[in-house]
């Protein structure tokens, strides 16, 4: 059977382009199919800022390095088409760490290889209970440790795990303040998401207006950008604060972010640093995911998806993540029948 | 009766001169003792990079703040001369955050007051069982929480916490290294701390050592420098490693000591940066000091100090904690008889 690929041409520089990917046709013999492995129709993709860089990582570092010539890697959804494990049969819905193409193979016993769970169809599992929400949930509960009454400062407040990151934090009765870039996103933390407050990075003095807003210092920060961000909390952090670093913004690209310019800082305060990946507590997703689904079910916890179509598309789809033209959580659909049942209103 | 007093005169800039400090000639009246309080002599002081944050510091952060015109503050051991509390009589022993003078007024329950243990004189009580001790263990056990087998790193580790990180990490089960200036001190890490290697950052580049000696990366590194010492211990932090911010030297004098240069380092690896002091842990400190006892009296932890004396040269002692110019624990007494029954080689 024909099976298309995307696989990476060159290393990006800077920003994506199309020029660091290949478009390959290439031939896949259902009959190479090993035993205890199961053949995948990939039908949707997330985009996350963390595949960029393991587009650009060096071997030898923590990150999973995608070398050029192979597939691109990222969080799929599909269905099984053949098997050759019977606890897996077709037609089976899958979550997993796959590839930019339209087939592929896979060890369903996987370490990164998730059922979908009852009552959820593919789109659901993937796109809203997604790694970006359990990523939220993981940074805030099991790295920031909040106690209720502590305030919580969030900056990429408006994109696809803050959003998320904020709404928990009311929830879990913190006072939470968001950062942001501009007027509608800003209005979009305090009316519809219920933020406490919400700064505008792009108009505000983030330092000055922390200090205002956080009197008693800030408890926790939900890091997503670093940079100027980053020093702003920390000269503004209670002591025993907690920073939580989920991202960096200028990181991802190959660029620097750098640490807090004074590290006595952390030392009188007592303040704790501590970075994470979701899939450290890998063993926790069913659990998280049944609370988060509480909460959606509920109407306490909303979600919003970026949804754009189109295999040949995914290099334009994943670049638009960094060029802030998406709106929550950027999802590649390669088959649009995994949207049947969602209105165009839903996603 | 007559009360010599160090005051700070101006917040040092850079380094520490006599010129920021007034030996100020004053009178105390014994009959103002306030009811509940106790008459000390000071008669040692611990000399700690600390307090020199103290001096420069400005109000509104995490330090305390030594004003101008007031007492410096440091670590003391003293006797009480007269009581106005029946619990603590006259002849009493007590280890507290005290002042560079030779008599002062305290409250003997505030909260960093602490009577000496029974079976130690003032000396041992203030000088080994010293709050650098303590640091060292808190900075390991309860901030790196390691587990045996585990590859450890310490910076300073010649210096008078550094060692006992040193030793503390053979003694609970850890390969460790040490870095330190020179090779004397490094012969010192080896020889007689029992470490299993050590680097000079004088004449080695230290990353690259690092990377050859730890093949699995750093799982701690106890930081007492900063700067490109934890760099290099970040560009070789295995996943999941702790960092442990006890001090760093540039951050001490105002000088700024920035954090790694690029924080996703410490995203991918799931790395945990955390500062503390050891105040954080006060209601630990007789459990932990009765522990740092038995391996002192087995004689699997040494201590070393350096005791110096006169209290009217106590800006030049302190001066000595950063010129390099101490080898151990610095030690200031101004009562020498604190030294009876300690025969000058063992201090």
């Amino acid at each position: 059977m024909r099976n298309r690929v995307w696989r990476l041409a060159r290393r990006p520089d800077g920003s994506i382009s199309r020029e660091d990917f290949d478009l390959c046709d290439e031939e896949l013999e259902e009959n190479d199919l090993p035993e205890g492995q199961v053949l995948l129709r990939n039908r949707l993709f997330l985009c996350t800022p963390a595949q960029r860089g393991w587009m650009g990582a060096k071997p030898g570092g923590h990150v999973p390095v995608i070398e050029c010539g192979q597939p691109v890697i990222a969080f799929a959804g599909g269905t099984v088409v053949a098997s050759r494990y019977p606890d897996f049969p077709v037609g089976t819905d899958l979550r997993y760490f796959g590839t930019w193409s339209e087939y592929q193979m896979l060890d369903p016993e996987g370490p990164l290889v998730e059922r979908i769970e009852p009552g959820l169809d593919l789109y659901e599992g993937v796109a809203i209970y997604t790694l970006n929400m359990l990523t939220a949930y993981i940074g805030l509960v099991y790295i920031g440790q909040p106690e209720a009454g502590e305030t919580l400062v969030v900056s990429g407040a408006a994109g696809s795990t803050g959003s998320t990151v904020v709404q928990l934090g009311k929830i879990l009765g913190l006072r939470t303040v968001g950062i942001a870039g501009g007027p509608e996103k800003c209005a979009f933390l305090v009316d519809e998401l219920g933020a406490d407050a919400a700064i505008d990075y792009r108009s505000e003095d983030v330092s000055a207006r922390l200090s205002q807003l956080c009197k008693n210092g800030i408890n926790i920060f939900y890091d997503n950008v670093g940079g100027e961000m980053l020093q702003a909390a920390v000269d503004n952090i209670a002591r025993l604060g907690r920073i939580v670093l989920c991202g960096q913004i200028a990181g991802y690209d190959g660029g620097s972010s750098p640490g807090p310019k004074d590290m006595m800082e952390l030392v009188y305060g007592s303040v704790r640093m501590q970075g994470f990946i979701s899939t450290d507590f890998l063993d926790k997703y069913y659990e998280i995911r049944a609370k988060l689904r509480e909460w959606v079910e509920s109407g306490q916890l909303t979600h919003r998806e970026d949804v754009r179509e189109g295999f040949e598309n995914l290099p334009e789809i994943y670049a638009s993540l960094f060029t802030g033209g998406n709106s929550g959580t950027l999802v590649a659909v390669i088959d649009p029948t995994v949207l049947e049942g969602w209105a165009p209103a839903d996603v």
